[in-house]
């Protein structure tokens, strides 16, 4: 198979593709990124995940490297190149090359964008029956959540940390004892009274594009549902317990700190909700 | 003037110097760094940028990419190769290149290790005559700063916030309203009871190799000192001010947040320790 990147303007072997050693992404972690699952030969939700682009370079002041037109069709040339029906595009844009100096270059030099796709086996309604185990850990990470930055040390910390603990993914807890999100995913609940909650995406939380599409499903529907923060211990009581994110759609937690969420085994709630993604992304445009 | 990096085994022209587009430093931040100062051909404080360096690696879980002698035979040779008697040396280890995966690659693959040579004219006795100015802005990293990893956004964001408010640095202040550090340089103040303080080296901050060797001079003198946190408040009601960073030196600070410090003027205290600095530079093995 192909297997082609995308770097600064250059279709390129992806064995190959490099940056340079003064490309900001690598020195200072001074840049951002996308996931964006390709189902079928087609990009889900792409509208909402280039509109979380633009504001990510918004607050970081990187110009865009191209506009959202370019980007969409630089996306489609890449997939035609890989031939790939399913699995992730990525990619990352930073604020280019320069002399390694703090502060941004002046004057400014072309921000860098690599793209890469890559075949996944992307969950299935029956893959997604299975839940998974969730650990929780503190969050540790900086205060701009919100940027889909590529500033994920803690992220990839924590998320080693569950996997050293026979988890899937780990939820992060706030000073105040309250589940911010997973390490590369959001966290939802179902409380013991039954109301489906997830945290507000403030600066505190990155605003999944999953969760969004869960969010409008939550909207049509007749579901109890509470966007706030919760704690650990409310967790532990709740229901169930499930994790949104661009690869894994939304899957079932089955076991929190080795405890069983519910009754161990995959909720009503989550089940519906898993229908739902899948109307979703059956339904792309 | 030869221009030549070391990029994981080679020595290459610096302008085509690259690393994969699938470095987890470049996709997740997953790296550490160094920068040392050469001096009279010569590196200063060598053997503590290594003992840091090696302690940012253990803290991370990330394999040496080769020992300490063999590290310091690299940084001679590309010392040699480059012809700067006087400069920095920028070094740049990471998790290496693997899959994008949160987790750390299994089984592991090779740490990357970059490395540059750049000419600067450093500080000196007269050039430090000279005050800076400094600003505080709240102090949004993550929570270990101890270790010299490459997740360095805010610390950019700060820098360049600084810049635009025609400052040298920006003070970063903790939720308890302490400062911890600069955005690249440790924070200094002497108060107004003529106590030289500094914040206590923990999670808190990086524990810069300036600060050490200000500490060594510190002890053998007679000053009253108090390793400590201070406020924001102290610190505008300060006698003196100061920083320290491997590019910095000991540099005298003149206004905090618009407002002299003390008589906004360069003190006696940190003129004593620009000289013991020199002292402690000049007399490098």
């Amino acid at each position: 198979m192909a297997r082609i990147a995308y770097v600064n303007g250059m279709y390129v072997p992806r064995m190959l593709a490099a940056v340079h050693i003064e490309d900001r992404g690598y020195n200072f972690a001074d840049g951002i990124y996308e996931v964006v699952c390709i189902r079928n030969g087609k990009l889900v939700d792409e509208e909402r995940h280039a509109l979380r682009l633009e504001r990510s370079l918004r607050e970081l002041r990187i110009a865009p490297p191209m506009g959202r037109k370019a980007l969409s069709l630089v996306m489609r040339e890449l997939m035609r190149r890989n031939r790939v029906a399913n699995g992730i595009l990525y990619l990352q844009i930073s604020r280019g090359v320069a002399r390694r100096e703090h502060a941004f270059p002046n004057p400014a030099v072309p921000s860098s964008l690599v793209m890469t796709i890559s075949p996944m086996k992307l969950p299935t309604p029956e893959s997604l029956r299975t839940g998974v185990s969730v650990i929780t850990i503190p969050d540790i990470r900086w205060k701009r959540r919100d940027i889909k930055s590529v500033s994920l040390l803690p992220n990839i910390l924590g998320k080693q940390q569950a996997k050293e603990a026979g988890a899937y993914e780990a939820w992060m807890v706030d000073e105040e004892g309250m589940v911010t999100e997973g390490t590369s995913s959001n966290a939802w609940i179902v409380t013991k009274a039954g109301a489906l909650v997830t945290r507000k995406a403030d600066e505190m939380i990155l605003n999944g594009i999953t969760r969004l599409a869960v969010l409008d499903a939550v909207a049509e529907g007749t579901l109890t549902f509470e966007e706030r923060a919760f704690t650990v211990a409310e967790a532990r009581e709740a229901r169930e317990a499930f994790l949104t994110s661009t690869t894994s759609f939304v899957k079932p937690i089955v076991t929190l700190d080795g405890k069983p969420v519910g009754e161990g085994t995959v909720g009503p709630v989550v089940e519906s909700l898993v229908r739902s993604y899948f109307r979703h992304i059956a339904n792309q445009p």
